[in-house]
């Protein structure tokens, strides 16, 4: 195991009607002027943002609001929503939504207080010092922003999606409701789900040796997931398993999991790219690079993915043949991510055999490798891109 | 699952040297005089206390001293570390041991701004509305105190046990090296773990339903101490095992994995008698203890039982008779803790059938219940007391 620090200092409001308290929450962090940052009209339809107004109405907290954030959110909404914090003197960004619009409030919160573009975080050229705190009410279990120390963003120009991840813009409190989950569509819940566990296979696999603590912490989340899942598709207004996938969503993602091991997250970098030419939602392309990206990289180390495939998936260990498990646990996740519905092969979500080197040639690798796990090159990632055809 | 909060602000500092940041992060704080509040000789042989003391002076923070913490910490201790803090401005307590220095630390902080006596917030008379901040470096894996809300006092007139649970009391920051715990003698190695376990046992025996997440993260810590406690026991130096332990102790307790369900503390309660009058470790008391609490309460839910035994212990489920195989899962836990070195019968620990009636009239029950899972009345308790009997 590695050294390591952790700290995820965000209060976690969990539960049904929590969103009640959201005036109260942010008056006991000390602020006084409120954006309300959101994405499209279902917080609008579903009552949910009244209730928000409401609850900072009854606390005297004033707010002004930003609308209009897109999922994969861009440097556009970020810009706008500098410039109104700035004029309003707002002192809290409160997303009310998914990873998109807390993504795009943490970019906001490091942008207020730097006199430079906010972008210079997200290209690597400076790392943030101060940042307007952000709070969130979430509305789907996925990206793990409500609690994640992360934030990603496109430029909108040449359509560049680039990570940052910086302690500082983890948000204050979370407000989870899972009830708030139960009017989404089943696609969104399913892709919600592929984020979730892509969270943990991009932990899981690692060269780092001895650290059966987060590995056993991986795999007790992708068993819930497999446990829960299903029941949500069956009865999307299950309350309890929508709870449980809330939670795990959290879990996975404020790196509690996966703290003290080296982790790749190559495959974020490869989907990112289906998720700008296509248009689809980062869960649903995550479905299918994975499976691509185990087949290409599982002869790296055999055994961590029988280990997954046993542990996880159920599969008997082949003693005689362990690439016989490895390999059987992929397709039981492949079968799995199908029978919620999630495409698992590039056609599935539009692409086509001739957009790979576009593709792969857009990540900008060029000399270099991404990944730790197994570096890649240029070349590997085409490899996988064409392991995700039909 | 029920609603809850959750927000565990520590910030863990993990890993090999990690002790020679101590300065840097008590300046980081803000703090400007610091107590060291340790144990026995053990932190000064081992040449801890040395080191901890090189950091500060480094970082120019002047501190004092209070050593001669006893397991299982009486109030006296406290009372002299109040004064101590109040006559020298001490404004961060250090807490440098194991989860007696770290409690002690935790009621002396809560102690020094406080006008009356501290025991009333042990007592439940009273909330504690401020504390001096706590930090830790961490010298055994057990008590989960480095990371936990809460602190376990006995007051030396009666010999009363009590502990008090108070987010406010979470230590700013943490600092665990795996390695400071390669010289522990294998008796308090074992008890530690079983201490561990017992966390993660009083979280997992719930009557709340549809805790899948919690119970799963659950079954992952208890899976990590099966899998790396023998290892420790094989060969005490066996760092990354050490290390899987360290950090497994501080999840099992922070709360993160009993998180919207009832737990069930009542064996804790039987234990305090046994350290009390036996002067045993807590853990060693508690690897008596749960077998029997288990035996008693099994039938009140035997497919969580069964579960636990699967899950974990690997038992074949019975599906004709589920009952055969939660009592395995229990013989298992039995095994496993007797094969490294663990007590687990009553007379194991100088214990004896005619001690009972005062051990468990000592809890002082009278017509009321503890526990919540099966709630127990005293003559409950004496049957689970005579189940330690061998």
């Amino acid at each position: 195991m590695d050294n390591f620090t952790f700290q995820s200092p965000t209060k976690f409001v969990f539960g049904k009607g929590t969103e009640t308290q959201v005036g109260d929450l942010v008056k006991q962090t000390g602020a006084t002027k409120v954006l309300i940052h959101f994405g499209g009209g279902s917080v609008q339809r579903s009552g949910l943002l009244d209730r928000v107004k409401a609850s900072l109405d009854a606390a005297g907290i004033p707010y002004v609001s930003l609308g209009g954030v897109l999922p994969n959110p861009t440097d556009k909404i970020v810009y706008e929503g500098i410039e109104l914090c700035r004029k309003e003197n707002v002192d809290l960004i409160l997303a009310v939504g998914g990873g998109s619009s807390i993504d795009s409030a943490k970019a906001i919160g490091v942008g207020v207080p730097y006199e430079g573009d906010f972008w210079d975080f997200y290209s690597g050229k400076k790392h943030a010092k101060k940042t307007l705190p952000v709070a969130t009410v979430l509305t789907i279990a996925a990206a793990g922003s409500e609690g994640s120390e992360s934030s990603v963003i496109t430029k909108e120009e040449g359509s560049f999606k680039r990570g940052y991840t910086e302690e500082l813009i983890r948000p204050v409190f979370s407000i989870l409701n899972p009830a708030l989950t139960q009017t989404l569509p089943q696609n969104q819940t399913a892709a919600g789900a592929a984020d979730i566990m892509a969270h943990i296979f991009e932990r899981y696999y690692t060269n780092t040796l001895d650290v059966e603590v987060t590995d056993r912490l991986c795999e007790a989340l992708l068993l819930t997931m497999l446990h829960e899942l299903p029941k949500v598709i069956a009865d999307p207004n299950d309350y309890e398993a929508r709870a449980n996938i809330m939670w795990t969503g959290m879990v996975a993602h404020n790196n509690l999991i996966g703290v003290g091991r080296q982790q790749d997250w190559s495959s974020h970098g490869i989907e990112h790219e289906l998720s700008a030419l296509y248009g689809i939602a980062h869960g649903a392309g995550l479905a299918v690079v994975f499976p691509a990206w185990m087949k290409y990289t599982m002869h790296h180390d055999v055994m961590r993915f029988a280990q997954m495939a046993t542990r996880v998936f159920g599969c008997d260990m082949d003693f005689a043949n362990p690439e016989r498990t490895a390999r059987m646990g992929i397709e039981r996740l492949e079968a799995f991510w199908s029978s919620c519905g999630l495409p698992i092969r590039l056609q599935d979500v539009g692409g086509r055999e001739e957009d790979i080197s576009y593709l792969a040639g857009h990540i900008g690798l060029g000399d270099g490798t991404m990944g730790s796990f197994v570096p890649l090159t240029t070349s590997d990632v085409i490899g996988i891109y064409k392991l995700m055809l039909r």
